[in-house]
């Protein structure tokens, strides 16, 4: 079963799955339980009021399913969305381009505003729409938090800034799926009406939860919702959660432990000591691919990702040559270029359990694989602008002082 | 976290989920894994030939979706039918039950047939439809193989039998989620379409998996089914099948290697001998329970299920409190009455990973929960009634002699 | 690696190694750390305070040794005495001869009292050497608490009397491998000056800690003691406890944290609790054995052993092959009878993370195998009888209530 | 129990213990076993055939003994040696000098060599007694292949040149604990007697089992050797092997499961590789102290060590500082300078289941600590260096080819 064993740890620095604390390794080594004891109610009571914290809402209503961030997506979508509501969704890489045709398949009528992969949405395009739509005929608008495949990060509070300057009633959907723990997110205050996650993101949990959180709006608009839906329906949670025993099938009993374990080690860091650990390793990575001489795939500053960063190679370079030389030589994990950016760009993942050591190792292997793939870099020299930052940066371990 | 303590093993007796096997426990506890690496295309491809084995199928195309067997109904639906499709259901139980529920609530114009809980499906209704259809308006058969509420297995080769006489050619369905590899099961000697399972009953995994076989008449059928799905949708898999890659989004990888796991420890067994145990199980805990003088809520021998025993109480008798009682005093899980039968049975799960001796402490264990709740048992009974038959069938162990 | 793979857990009964508890296996599932770091002397005085509860000493010196039971012994004897020191010592059966073995090989003139197996410690004898000892050339008495092989518990407050009526100062060294955490076991009350346990015992650890527990009289000697001893020296560590660094050499970090987790499970049980717990399986395994026509191999009620039961099979049948059985067609792991009792006893370790339904799965497999091995047994005799007395004094589980 | 909770891996880079492969904890995450079942005894066969391959030796008797290094020492002097026999043995750091220091306490006649600590073993010497020798009253020599505390690795194929130019029959006993499955070591080839090692070296264990191997001429001196000994004593095991049960007292049962994980592992890289992989790092490591422009406490490339760096910081810093910044504020574990370099070195540990990025990782950490305490390094030069050396010298992965 470990038929590509190679000495020493894999270094994992695809954005997603992402590396799993010890801790929650241990709080998941267990056998399964009856999940109908009082022991897996009481449990789970304490993770939907702690799980609230990490998408900084008070008013929200979140759901643990079992599913992916895929599933999620559809969650949002179908319970608070009838066939052939119009809706507008941005592509801006492979990611929201999934979802829109999710959005499409799931029989929305979907005004897609495409910008070039590299950019952020297109608020102004946006901010148009609903100038026109006096009528209200948009019934939501999906934005896709931080684009996985490009490293392109949307700025929420704008949206929400443009829908309150028209006062327009639209749903406000997030794909949080690569952004929350990771990256500041405020779901209350910025008036989301559903964000959404997966385990296997920023929270460093095996995949198989997609958890949902919903406003108060948005669990209106579920009473009316059309989507036709039955696993993914909300009012079947919102039943057993009136009748205290939360689930209406089964969940995992690992990962519920897991998940406890999880949240624990985020808020003994603190939150927003985390975001600020996300946002000091994403400088570090931009400083180091400014270093090699290379370009960084997100287009402008005010849309650079702090939890991955695709990488731009030169043209007679196939940036998947570098994916398969770091898996093959370095025990290195990145990820690919997708789609439109496929050949053109690597991604390194720095979000989740994850520090800055476990980075700079990374960022030395890019150098090796650089050099070993024709470019020429100089080694070292990464490594040396990361550091340069760093070393004036990052903080006591305050545990150890 | 654990703050439910008790000493000594917890003793799972629930119909799912299961004891987990330490080997499978082992595997599980791993870090994350880039799932676009060679390696997990390769592990993935070794299960989709391993798990057609525990379908008896070699013409089938297996899905492993990350979700429940809730979800996995709503893939084998949604797939090969479309809104207002006439099928024919049968409720037997409160599982059976739940899927109607679903497959009203996902527009299907359903032909309910319903027995009295403890009984099997009613196959001569089922003869009677099918004879009176000869303009095959039927789209469907869905069938629970085996109802966990009830302890109550349905006969399926007979259903076969009966679309064979009639010529029909409805989709037969089968939920075998409390039946594939623990009971017989031929998914293409019955001319099963499409079968389904959890990973948390007989595969003894973690909840998370939904494991879903679709016949060739299947597949074909899902190129113009009309229903709604996308997370569910078979069509992105075969795609991703067809790359190579075979992932369409994020597996669980400690799934995957435990699922490897426990088909493995399933071949090492051999699965007709995994299917012989739990008959032998099944039949010591009927024989205890006529040894306590209490009645079995399947109301025929042909009926009997070898992998849940739902024990009827006297009237006196709250069976609720029998399990709170096991779980308050014993460290014993037993499963509740459901619905209709709710207060009036307890449920003894004796199916995945599980033996004989683990079996004779449950049961030792609810003769002392009878005693205790006012239920005039005599202690010992139902174990010797159990041992007696044991001490004559149990085998040797292979690996051991 | 698992080349003897058996459906369902592993029944084991065997009075050591014991079984784990789940959560010290998930505390043991970790990396190494840096023991010279500050979190392991935190850790590791943290655990040298709690260790002295289940000595039930305040004034005693522990020490976690890197050994096994057999290395606790020597630590024991070769930081108190000198060769050619004559000391008491009793053999009852395999574990206090083996001991008497390395007594005598480290060059202390022994004074061997001993007993026919079954049979405690000869207190009678020990009252008429110390009588007859007026220059006091006894320098200690050595005896096990809890004889092993034989399920013998000597009576320590009795020596402790005999020691006190001759104002003897000899030491009073106690093996207490098989009884410490199990048995009511009173170093201070009882003036012991070192006793000693393994942490797989009643810890329910795996192998590969010693712990023994110094008496200031016992340091005292130490000071003096000129057995020739370096790894196991006292001294070393305590050089080492002064400095605040705690370990002379490097111990198993799994093991630390695990001992953190066993004993939290120890004092959140309650450490009269488990003693209680203990005595209840040890009552129920003996009206096992009465019901089954069999004779313990104890041979007085006084020395009834609550860890272990040696039961006597008849001479027709070789004891061997009831162990052998269980092994090969129940998946039960049974204690072999050693050397004077081979082939006569098997033995019943109801020791350490066990309850009640455990032991009653075993003894209904002790049953089937007598049958298979000739005995006329009344199958569910001893469960029935076992049954009749735990249904009346099993606790509620206090979390659970 | 976490309380020193640090976001991200621990980067371990003390010389022991150190990392555990994966594949090692999940081998290890397992339930006690009875020892005495036929499960162990064939695993042990099994085991004690592939140790004797990591000693390079076929004819060597290999000894899993329940303790630390310490303890192996004290097994490979106490059965081969008698109170007042003269050896000589060498000092050229702290734990040759801890050995010293045991071999004095156990009653040996020490003829200690010393050098200056971060010279090799001075043979010269050696040469001169074992000349002078001709009554052959030295009866053996002990050296310690690699000194953990300085770095320095002796040269021992030109002891055993030495001990046949003066064809003098000492007994050859080495300490490879810090050699063995990592750096070049030949037991037949060199005539070693006693080899021994410690699991949480570069086997990437847990700390508790010492590894001991005998050679034939071993064995027959520990017939005649006269120092005490019990625990240690082989002659117990011996009588074990041959009745094929193998264990005189308890063994660890997670050990032996995970040491068979941890030469499953070494060989299926490869011993030589494995050796080859600690050449690489060795060599990595000393071009980044080189480019640091710190001096290697070794004082000469023949004695340079391939498991340890021990690195001479400048007088005006105190190495301890920059062992507690990593700590503090890296997450990062160095090994602290002992005894007479203490204040004046700090370690990188470069042994076990380690690879380059993972001490690539570590460099830019130092690098960064030295900047923290005041050292003008020039960030990224050290990880330059290396990486300039490494990326000509890094295999492919074989199994990802």
């Amino acid at each position: 079963m470990d038929y590509t064993y190679a000495p020493g740890r894999n270094h994992l620095f695809v954005p997603g799955p992402v590396n799993i604390p010890d801790q929650v390794l241990r709080a998941m080594n267990r056998n399964n339980e009856d999940y109908r004891s009082p022991a897996i109610p009481a449990l789970t009571k304490t993770l939907l009021e702690d799980v609230k914290k990490i998408f900084k809402t008070t008013s929200g209503t979140p759901f643990l399913i079992p599913t992916t961030g895929t599933g999620a997506w559809e969650s949002a979508l179908t319970n608070t969305l009838s066939p052939g509501d119009r809706i507008v969704s941005f592509i801006i890489g492979q990611f929201s381009l999934l979802w829109v045709d999710q959005q499409q398949r799931l029989g929305y009528n979907v005004d897609v505003v495409e910008s070039e992969w590299g950019h952020g949405a297109d608020l102004e395009v946006l901010a148009s729409k609903l100038a026109a739509d006096s009528a209200h005929t948009i019934k939501a608008i999906c934005i896709v938090h931080n684009e996985t495949a490009t490293g392109v990060t949307n700025n929420l509070a704008s949206v929400r800034k443009i829908l309150d300057h028209y006062q327009h009633p639209a749903l406000f959907l997030v794909d949080g799926v690569s952004s929350i723990c990771a990256l500041d997110f405020r779901m209350d205050e910025w008036g989301v009406d559903v964000a959404l996650t997966g385990s296997q993101k920023a929270l460093s949990l095996p995949t198989g939860m997609g958890i949902v959180c919903a406003s108060p709006k948005a669990i209106e608009a579920s009473q009316t919702a059309k989507s036709v839906r039955v696993f993914f329906d909300w009012k079947d949670y919102l039943k057993f959660y009136k009748m205290g025993t939360y689930w209406p099938y089964t969940p995992s009993i690992q990962l519920l432990y897991g998940l406890k374990a999880a949240l624990d080690l985020i808020f003994e860091e603190g939150l927003d000591n985390v975001i600020a650990r996300h946002a000091r390793l994403g400088t570090a990575t931009r400083l180091a691919v400014e270093a090699w001489g290379l370009k960084n795939c997100t287009a402008k500053e005010e849309w650079f990702s702090d939890t991955v960063t695709a990488v731009v190679v030169p043209p007679y370079i196939d940036s998947s040559e570098v994916v398969r030389r770091g898996w093959k030589r370095y025990n290195l994990s990145l990820g690919l270029g997708l789609n439109k950016v496929a050949g053109k760009v690597f991604r390194i993942g720095h979000l989740g359990h994850v520090n800055d050591l476990q980075l700079l190792g990374c960022l030395a292997g890019v150098e090796m694989i650089l050099k070993d793939v024709g470019y020429p870099v100089k080694l070292g020299s990464g490594v040396a602008a990361a550091c340069a930052y760093l070393q004036n940066n990052i903080p006591m371990i305050p545990s150890r002082i």
